[in-house]
């Protein structure tokens, strides 16, 4: 089929501004083919002696960015990552962002956020405006560097995400429950007893221990979800897919269905991301919930050409304006530009398709399209509209 | 492909006799658009400025049904509306009832069953014979009411479910667990001591609390599951897919592994309705368990033309003898016909494509669609053959 | 789509050899109707009434092996049959493992191996190498049976499992802890006082209960898998779809990561075998550890031309040096033939149209073919390479 490749995109596909509303920034240094491989994977690294170019995401990197970057289609990795060095880093970031048409970037800055570019470099690279998500455990965990008391930490922390999510840059926040614990968790906002014990183990640990620091404490997990829940932003949760300190099984969003009733009457809405391969249960949920919104980003982008499956298997109990555009591109600017194409072949597929075969009207087809790739983001998070 | 199309059916596709094995009846009085809204998803209601009609299901009905109404495919949402008022209630129902060729309906009419059409005009309504499933907790809370003593309980609502299911219009019950309480339940019939001592709590409770006279502790669940189980005609079990009142994951298929290995010596067959996202899951059950059928209704009148795939991966285990055909529709006779479509749809996608690809023979494949849309149900429920 | 057919495959898919790296041997005494069916399912037998041919695997036998029987392509189940006996075991078991193309087998004799031929008479049957994988809980059974005390049973089944696979026909070890108990359990290594006592009382038992001869409780469990881990060579554990013994959600693989976790310093190769319909989520622990290998085998034999599906599946997130052929076939020869079709059509279909639609470019798509079918298998069992 043809119409697969980029070129033949339809311009009601190849006009699609995307609004994507989880990711992180890129790297601003040079890599070597070691640390491109370990990009390029959930894992700390691919197996030994194993090519990282052979997966499905390998596979779309040498099929969408190779074209980019002036080498023919399907370029060998050597090749590509050769060429890659010879442009340097700042001209790679730059073509590869501006190929894949994205219009906003939502980011995540909170994850080993001094690796990569700031903020204002990102959206200079990117060449888009840059909204900003709390990760909450982050904010946790600075708080507790502050030597704040066990007292007084429950209150701080909410007042300091509280803080963080009025900034005007801010659109919403995150959080890591499912790495740092699960979601075989109490889901009700823990009560001030039980957070202040919480945080006294919390803080004597991290005394004794510096390498304890991190935040895994059921209870002061579910505190600073709350917090979220508070500030009154959209808050994310990363469920499904993800790198392995999760256990995948405990990240099903589908553990999330007490969440889902307990935060019902507080306003803030609940955002699932990721979700695969329980999208069909997210997509569950928010079919149950006025509240609850899901993407499939990350696993778009790893699964290649099958992200048309995935979408297709979202939107069989999504309403469609439940369903987001992400990417979560880490690092590698490649990985936005496969992430977008995958979400526009994916479009162009599935709900394509459905003109096609007869299933929907060629103007509904379109305005669903754009619903996902923008509107329903920029509603969401209440962002600026586009001219 | 034109051939999804209705018109473009083959006469051994649209020929099709349709035994609806589980559905429930029809409204019988106008509707506004908020109310048709609501009954177009499985929440309460759509999310506040949502338009119902953005879902699989949504353009499904202007697809399928707008035609049957004389508007033209794909109609807006709003000109249809008009055009339902317009026909009125019993016209509206008549046309799509007649458009879905189903052949027979087994109904559960215990749940808000005052506001539907009653059976008999439901038959007439919808030009099929009903049978009847008993709906075993509407039968004990039923028996709740009279004033039962504690004691009496337990045998009496084995009375009272024998004697309801010895009707002749009955065909089967029903079992609600997975929405009163879940799947992670001791799958064996409880003891007598245990199910007195839940009966005088529960009775307790009701004389205190009328809101809390709905049947939900796990003993008095399992058993009227039971108390079903020793009717001897095929037990119905709602899981996977249904409405927020549930927990999706409890409500997964593979939990009842216990279950039916406890049933399965006791002659009484076991039908697993809906099943999505779970219906691979529960394909291995009617694969494993020589007395266990399941469908995929509901779930394939909700995910659109997706209903094929639904359908594709129900055949990859389950023996073809042990599938069923079911639109669970409740209250809209859209989703009867939405239903029925999707079937038909499917079964000329799934079985029509294996006679494409020569993957079977044209005459199996034939034979095996009406066992899946007529004959498995006929046997199973000895329904009286059509001449 | 004429490609789906045997005969119209392209060279690079009718030559792949493939390296069955997971099977069991074939019966060599003929087989009535009846043996034939119930070998034909999971179940102990197809329900009553049915014909076990109007399955997926029996549209597959019928569409398959009847040409290679000298009938028409989807000749009636009696016909194919009687074809059957009029040849006789042995040139059904040659004329079918010809066909299959399979090159090398590795074969787990220890579940009801008496029955079955033995491994040179299979070599012979198959024209083709056969190596050996020790299945665990037979060798635990069989220590037991030695009359072994409890205090020696532990050093001493390490010591007959390190034994056993040292032996220069075995390659592998077998673990079929998800039949005798479910992966709920503590992933690491049992202590040896845990294993003396539960040794105790097993042995015990017994004693007192020859029908409790089976290896089944958790402790002795583990103790034998990790002897296996000890034992260096790659170890297997059945995962996903097998026969009603087991509770399916117990043995989804997802439920191994802490397992993989445990293991994952030990130098020992983790594989998960069928892992259906949970083989999404092995495919994240083979992305997410580096030891962690998987095959889709028994279900891609079982869901008919749906293994194009399960495949793809598969290659969303599992790196292709991770992924494996095998049939799991037991008892017919049919089966073998069956799995390798399923698995040459499903890379036709799948890498074929990565190349068809650009995806991929064709050289890659070949070299990761036979990556799956042979290479993959041959670099994790140390194999000899063919000519």
């Amino acid at each position: 089929m043809a119409a697969l490749m980029v070129s033949a995109w339809p311009d009601w596909v190849g006009e699609l501004r995307l609004v994507d509303h989880h990711c992180h920034s890129v790297l601003g240094a040079a890599l070597d083919p070691e640390r491109f491989g370990a990009l390029l994977t959930e894992a700390p690294a691919p197996a030994p002696g194993a090519d990282p170019f052979d997966s499905a995401v390998g596979l779309s990197v040498r099929r969408e960015c190779a074209p980019v970057l002036d080498l023919a289609v399907h370029a060998p990795a050597a090749e590509y990552l050769a060429r890659r060095s010879e442009l340097g880093v700042t001209e790679v970031n730059r073509r590869l962002f501006a190929a894949s048409g994205t219009a906003r970037l939502l980011v995540d800055h909170g994850y080993r956020g001094d690796d990569l570019l700031g903020l204002d470099e990102l959206a200079s690279a990117a060449g888009a405006p840059v909204g900003e998500v709390v990760r909450l455990e982050a904010v946790a965990e600075a708080l507790a560097d502050t030597g704040v008391g066990a007292q007084d930490y429950p209150a701080a922390l909410a007042e300091e995400v509280a803080r963080r999510t009025s900034a005007e840059s801010v659109v919403g926040c995150k959080s890591i429950l499912a790495y740092r614990y699960g979601f075989d968790v109490d889901p009700t906002r823990p009560s001030s007893a039980e957070v202040a014990v919480a945080t006294d183990r919390w803080l004597l640990l991290r005394e004794r221990e510096p390498a304890a620091g991190r935040i895994a404490d059921p209870v002061l997990l579910r505190h600073a979800l709350w917090c979220g829940v508070d500030a009154g932003l959209p808050v994310q949760l990363h469920t499904g897919f993800g790198d392995p300190e999760e256990d995948l099984h405990r990240a099903n969003p589908a553990l999330l269905a007490g969440f889902c009733r307990a935060t019902e009457g507080t306003g803030t809405p609940i955002v699932l991301l990721h979700c695969y391969p329980y999208h069909r249960e997210a997509a569950w949920l928010a079919h149950s919930f006025q509240h609850v919104y899901l993407d499939v980003g990350l696993a778009s982008t790893y699964v290649g050409h099958r992200a048309a499956e995935l979408l297709a298997e979202v939107l069989e109990l999504a309403p469609f304006g439940k369903v987001l555009y992400s990417s979560d591109a880490f690092g590698l600017p490649e990985l936005y530009l496969v992430a977008a194409n995958a979400f526009r072949r994916a479009v162009h597929q599935v709900l394509g398709g459905w003109a096609r075969d007869g299933e929907a009207a060629e103007p509904d087809v379109h305005r669903i399209a754009a619903m996902i790739a923008e509107h329903n983001s920029a509603g969401l998070y209440r962002l600026p509209v586009a001219a």
